[in-house]
């Protein structure tokens, strides 16, 4: 199986031989925007915090603090209108499943939807988090191949387990999403957080943890300040996510939450395994320390923890990916995405090796995520519906 | 060759076969410790400063937010009387130099002294800087194994270049040895330091950044802010360690500073890798953020930046070690550290695997420490100092 099968010809990039030709294809990391942040919650917003919107002109928090070429966004993905991209089901349907044959996409939300955790009014982002979850429900589940992540205000953990509760309800529903560095300092492991654990798991709900570039209430995304450019703060993505990690692991989530499940989302993975290392020898030396942990890290970290692929790791030789694979310990830990429609979109067909076991391909394009979302197989056919491209 | 020699007898451990018998060793992580640090230092402050300690009672700033098991110290090393390890040069030579055959051994101090950038007094700290610096070329130079670093305080440049012009004059001095994570939250990176990379590059010094646990005027060391564990703060060491790596490299420090070399010292280097093909990946996509750079990141780090190896990744296999060294891109990357005498002390003879060639375990062992910081050739006849333990 070589699934490297984009071909360039004078016309530019033919997509006749797609992957899903060859396997199904379970995009973890799709993002479905607003139009207009305010004005798309506005009908969602209860009428006792509608003032904050009309009168308070309230028009979301612009947070980013770097310049992103573009925005942020791929060229060729826009409306035809000029307008911003992924902002309605039928765009992502037409620009996106249909083009790749996707046999699931999993919303992931945006930057501006998961900043709600950053807020320093509590009550007024669980409004805005309740209001986006209506949102979602009514303009983003239209389509047998979606599902959604739900969106919470981190930092008021009982209002965002009522949340839990009340939106985990629609089967369309599959994950509650969260910036990848904690709310104002406090970190994911704090017991703080632990109702959000226990909704999560009542439900059945992965909690994914999704890069997150924005300032608000939160630390800064290094031990050392604010990178001074966005390439900087791109690369430390990574770093969140280990920071993040460690404490959730060694603080003992699992042990309270034996069924919760995290998914790490566009955070990276080549630092993992050697993270893992360490935790494992620090554990035999020091484990006196944590009474509560009574399996090692990478334990807890196979059993409850997934990775997205996107940004793929990109060594110097393919090989190197799949030794680097091979180090995590596990061929169970990898889950295929994208990114859409963001600039460093990670194509299906070319973001694997070539030289790949298709068994290893399948469990990353598709297998470990239905096994981790628990996914049923698809009754739509995915491979009729993407004939957007071929020729 | 294979350096994996010690063998257990009844009677424990025999070092029969020590490395040193095959290779050279030269130790890139001694620490010397001060018996008391206000006392030793004493004699060493200025006249207008004694005070501090005379009258302000000043004894170092205690400033471990962990309790280490025995403070952090290998059960063997301590005197006879059970007083401090690494105390006094005697003590290094008897209980490491010796028994192990070390050809060169480069001091690094210890934390206390690191601990001298996280003070809010700049001018004392840069006294206390002066007067450490005074200690070692006193107390630690004695014998032609050893080399050693010279501390500054980093938060106040000026004055830490200008101790850097008086100390680097002594040809024992080598390196200027700071904490991994900056001071007051200002990032290596920072122009700010600028003067003392000047400095160490006129004199030939390396800069070496080493693991620093420690509180003080110091963000904290991840970026959920403090672990709850030592467990997990010394797991954590990694993250600061790219958190300034980043910055270092994509601020310009090496096109500003051609000639300046940087040791990351008990960091790791696992994490590695990966940074450094997600660092080339996004300078690829965004250089244009960062037009003073005029090579990809990883040519910077190639020719500007070496590893010390304790504490030694530890993957499941050997085999991943040698795929994860090769993947650093360079086998000129890593030199060898024991950590001597602190408790995850890595032996000479037990931490490279039975698999690695001859020329690579060469290199880690002594090649790459030799040739970066200019060791010469050494006259000493380190085979027959080791007669400690042989039988």
């Amino acid at each position: 199986m070589n699934i490297e099968t984009e071909q360039r010809t004078a016309s530019g990039l033919k997509l006749k031989q797609k992957c899903r030709s060859d396997m199904p294809v379970i995009d973890c990391d799709v993002h479905n925007e607003f139009t207009n942040y305010a004005q798309d919650l506005l009908p969602y917003v209860s009428r006792e915090w509608k003032h904050y919107i009309t009168e308070g002109l309230f028009r979301g928090v612009a947070m980013r603090p770097y310049t992103l070429w573009q925005g942020g966004y791929r060229d060729d993905v826009r409306s035809e209108d000029g307008s911003p991209a992924a902002v309605n089901l039928d765009q992502v349907k037409r620009q996106h499943l249909d083009q790749w044959g996707i046999e699931y996409a999993i919303l992931t939300h945006g930057v501006t939807a998961l900043s709600v955790c950053y807020y320093g009014q509590y009550e007024w982002a669980s409004e805005l988090a309740k209001a986006t979850n209506d949102w979602a429900l009514d303009n983003w589940l239209g389509d047998p191949r979606v599902r959604c992540s739900m969106v919470v205000a981190a930092q008021h953990p009982t209002a965002a387990a009522k949340e839990i509760d009340r939106v985990s309800e629609h089967p369309g529903i599959i994950q509650v999403i969260l910036p990848t560095r904690s709310p104002g300092g406090v970190a994911w492991c704090d017991p703080k957080y632990d109702p959000i654990w226990k909704a999560a798991e009542r439900h059945n709900l992965v909690v994914g943890f999704h890069v997150n570039s924005d300032a608000g209430n939160v630390l800064p995304p290094t031990t050392a300040g604010w990178p001074r450019s966005y390439l900087e703060a791109s690369a430390a993505y990574v770093i969140a996510a280990q920071s993040e990690l460690i404490g959730i692991i060694c603080s003992g989530v699992f042990e309270r939450f034996p069924q919760l499940k995290v998914a790490m989302i566009e955070n990276g993975f080549g630092w993992f395994p050697s993270l893992m290392w360490r935790l494992d020898k620090h554990w035999r030396e020091l484990r006196a320390e944590l009474p509560w942990l009574r399996r090692k890290p990478s334990e807890y970290a196979e059993d409850h923890i997934r990775f997205t692929t996107q940004p793929m790791e990109e060594p110097e030789s393919p090989q190197q990916l799949l030794q680097l694979i091979d180090m995590m310990g596990s061929d169970e830990y990898l889950m295929f995405s994208t990114d859409y429609p963001h600039w460093n979109f990670d194509s299906p067909a070319r973001s694997l090796p070539g030289a790949i076991s298709a068994d290893l391909a399948e469990k990353i394009l598709s297998g470990n995520a239905r096994a981790f979302y628990g996914l049923p197989a698809a009754r739509h056919d995915t491979r009729t519906s993407g004939a957007a491209l071929d020729e």
